[in-house]
């Protein structure tokens, strides 16, 4: 079993820059422990970084008859990518929204997800873990599909 | 007289995902019933698809000399492009934007269109037909520029 | 098969005044051109022209059992007129909202169609194209219906 | 003591259209329940229809100095009709609004009535009974003034 | 020279009805009053009362040849008759809006006129004088058209 | 057939203070009528009053499996008690929601229900009127059950 | 009886600049046509002109025993000053609010008069005419009071 | 090492009504699940359900000496209750939101959390996983704190 | 003379927690304080704190015939309890509201007060000190009663 | 120690016009209270009353060094000052405002103050009382300062 | 050429306060700064500061024939001085707009600027950078017209 | 030391269409005024003009050790790409936002920057002076860094 998980705009830049908002550790040291989980999940994990949104959803339509799950953290697309929100909602993946920050205690603009509502669900506000505990509700609900 | 027919993002999924809201025609479909009118309306059709806002701009900006009408489906970027909205109106080639479901019967948020102030004409909701129309129109915008 | 063509408020002015909002064509010539359309699509064409809420709501409801589609122009009762929604909602004949100026290039108030949710489609902007081409998409849908 | 029932707009299609929001009952059985209570009750109802809202402002006029009570359902001049607001206003009869259906589920433009500031009460959702008990509550109404 | 005086809906029941609002003179004496005034200005001065939208667009229209300026009080039609402000727009004919109280020190929704931006001024909450000043100015106007 | 009638935070006081809103009969005078209409109507009636907001969803949780349909004023509670509206949704008894005064003709607060979507009806601006109706709508709703 | 005469700010540039808006005619020329009927009108007219909100503030109050009526442009002003709001209400003196282009017509936030809630009435569009209208209906006002 | 967990109003009813938007699950189900994580993770777990907001508050002041994490599903309180807000930003107890169903794709009320900007962070549309994931963040919040 | 002081939900942690904004005072010490000055202007002062809403109705319910004056610091309740000022309203106590933090400096929601219209007045910002010179305020307002 | 007490614009027409607002004392009469106020606490007390927003900002700069705290009445200004604001801001004197009346009971444009979120406190509604308190709050944190 | 330089309300204070937001030179070292770029760019500097807004208005109503550029930092009416803009709007002269801080990093109410849609340019957030290259731009504007 | 120069989408047509907003000069001749000038400055200057508002993030982070500063005209991009307002914050290179056209006298949408809040500074409506004022004030602010 596959799941994708996609990194959006600027988070290439994670653990070098803006460290008291999103924390100290790089992308590649996320991945690390993503990889690690989809181990021990006994799934297959692949990666993708964009700061693209037509990149990401290409990404997102090429997953179809691949990939059971996508974790993904739209960044700054979150907030009004309805194109990558369509792209979701047309693949029927499971898909869950993650967010390292809480969004909610941050700028007024980072409180709405407009890809929350085709998401199956949204985890905000625990760094790595965010990461990590979407993974595992994604594998979840690759089962139970 | 070339018109240039432009698909946005996920319109490439057509027919293969979502038939209740968008119908069981493939993009295939659509487009050769596009060409087969273009055929007996003796005009030249050019057809893109592209999931890159950054891409539709480019496709517009390079129809500027050769193409004399341009049908456009923007797909979710109908609602927050203003960059795809400035290089319709910068081209000013007549332009006409179409929509195969009834945008104003779906989500608050398919409402509104920034880009149909600077089309010249909006045909939504009649699938196929949406297309069809919009080509027979932007001919005739065509004719009388 | 007959169609049923309804023009709202202030419509019988057309052509001869404010024509550049408009056009130069009178109403009796869309008319001409609208019954000319029919002729050829071999279907038979009810024309009405009213001023009031009231009326238009009486035509839409008599249409019922005789008429197989509606291209109606409900003019500046688009914007507020929930009554004629509620009948065109009622009465269940497949219907097309045409504007001959594009509503989305001018004032505000004219951006919103309460009219286009329980309609099938919607076509503006495009001249005495827009009453000819809802005719042809009306004509499609009660062929399908 | 006379009590004057009106019926707004597309109310005269009921129980032979959209039976799923406003049930099987024709209007003219309803008008029949309704004057089996007025039989009952004691009181003379005088019944009517009108799509028009200037014809409903003639009604609401018209029964300055016959009629000891109203009860309308304005159909959906309720939601913008400030004429009708001001004809109850003006003629000072006691007035009761009802609705056959709950119009704070549905759609959002139906949740505000612009006529029930200046009627006595409002019964809302309760299908033929929401007429019946306006009819009550009228009739008690008109016996207080 | 003709002038044309408008009343809109339930200005019929002047006088006899919230004279805290509207004061204590029936329409017959405010029109009487305005003739006067007509004959003194040595214009001719017809009027026309109606609680029908599209009865005062009719009004209007049927001005077209034959009228120099209007006087026009909408009524509630003031805060939501697109149709009528359409009217006014295509005729062309100088136009003053008038109201007998001060429509900015009562409900909200009386605040706003969409008739206002194509009148050629506003005059609101002299009572009578409303009307006596609004026949003055449109004279002043209809003769430097 | 048992009926609750729930009567929301502040009610205990009615007749007492601010009769100019709610009227001059005491609590417990409403309470006599409508167990006097109960008794006619041949239902048993199980009333409470309390300030508390988890208090009333407590009551609502406990009618369950005894109670056929609810009557409640919700009081103050009507505007922004979110958890009220899901206790009602979630134990799917029919509830009819009913107001002593008019509250559309009061404070822009009080225009809104947040109960409303989930009630079967609702009555508002009737007096004690508005319980006894009340009281005969829900008997018939739970008759038809 | 003497009646008090307001330009607000800027307008002492009246004639020389933008004439398309406010017209040719200078201030001097404006107060000389004023200062004309109210001679044929049998009162007194005091006129000023300022730009300072805290000055007109001055002069509104320093009628309070001398003036029978106000005339006031408020200019700018008109759109955010409470505080000549609250003068003109302190005082008592009848009051009409005057505008030489039509304020309904122009920018959005000309549109709404913080002033015209407790001016007795407001004249707007009508460009000398305004003010000629105004002083008529203000010494109507103080020959009432 | 003790959690909290603590239940909102309604949460009482889960699985036996409203199971097509809660799943069927009763809350025993999930307690056991969470109970069933604790021990696994070796921590110790506390639970509540409470209809009442001044009750949640009570529960979570109650935490500050002995609880290390608290995990809440404040139910409809998450849209309003700023007083729960306020409890949880003074105890400082590391806290993380959770909800069973996707909150964002149901009522537009539903939407905003006025809780969410005090908490850690939240976890949305998961099931009982939005429990279990939520519990995994608590205990590793806790030890980090 | 005795006047109820009223500490709404959360104040129980005064002085322990959120120093920062709410001072180091605890609640023990405020009351000292209010006391001593309670001594000192002659009066009793009977002091409650209450996290529940209904509770805090039940309070000033209870006050009825034995309290000259309130002094209410309703805590978050402030920005949403219709009930607290319903309650507030129908005993028609003098009642002045305080907050010890200047909740217009504060986030947006705490900037508006439901319960502010209905008490006589408000004192935000001063510490403790609004709290004494609340006591102070209501004695006055008791004595002028 | 020196304090400044400002009254902002129509507070000199105090105690001689609408008294049912702001009640029957003069101007002269609060400066007496507050001064003999002053004088018991031990302050230096210096009182300005000014029509011009330009005038207060002008005595706020004033008084950077030899004031130590100011008591201000900011009138109509309080609602739309932002210059007043920054002079406040700017000088970083403890300011406490004031208003005679409950500024949350009259329209909606005075529930908003732009100062109050740089001053130290606020105290609205006791009449002069709001002075007296708004002395002894500013003598105390004068005091601390 | 002579370029004017209008300081609004509390530029006084430069330097001296708030240094964190503004800076720290003071009016007159920014004044010596722009009065040396002008001499090098062989224009004349007139320059002024006033806290009054009528006084800004006579400022720029005295530059007409003299002054061929404006630069004005308008400070806090920046937000709200309709009065101001159409002073710059009647005299025609190019202004460009300045301020020191970013505007859009600030509070809310600072985001919007009512005086730039009248300025030929606006230039925010480099501190005494905005002022020299205001003064340059200005100078290309003066010889450009 | 490098300075980057950022066109975003649709500036590559510059000159060549909507001269009457933009103005008459090419994107080759503004880039070599910039070039000019930035040898004058002793910069070395990189110019980039994209479509992609992927491809102006990667540009914008490439510049993060090689760059001192940032010129951007974020073109439509300016109102909505809060991923390159997200780019800009994170490299935390001295950036100036700048346009050519005074989006503030233009529509409704152009007056907001979501980059702005992020840029040092903001620089708009001198035509290419924005672009040659803008390298000015960022080779300044590399200098203070």
């Amino acid at each position: 079993m596959k799941i994708l998980l996609i990194h959006g705009p600027n988070l290439n830049l994670l653990g070098t820059r803006e460290t008291g908002v999103y924390g100290v550790q790089t992308l590649e040291s996320v991945n690390q422990r993503c990889s690690a989980l989809a181990n021990e999940l006994g799934v297959e994990l692949e990666i993708h970084q964009s700061n693209s949104e037509g990149g990401i959803i290409d990404l997102i339509q090429a997953a179809t008859n691949t990939v059971k799950g996508i974790v993904i953290n739209p960044g700054a697309y979150t907030h009004y990518s309805y194109a990558i929100r369509d792209a979701i909602a047309a693949v029927r993946i499971p898909t869950v929204e993650v967010h390292l920050s809480n969004i909610h205690a941050r700028e007024e603009f980072r409180h709405q997800s407009v890809i929350a509502p085709v998401a199956m669900g949204q985890i905000v506000g625990l760094g790595v873990n965010s990461y990590l505990l979407g993974l595992r509700a994604v594998v979840e609900l690759a089962k139970d599909a």
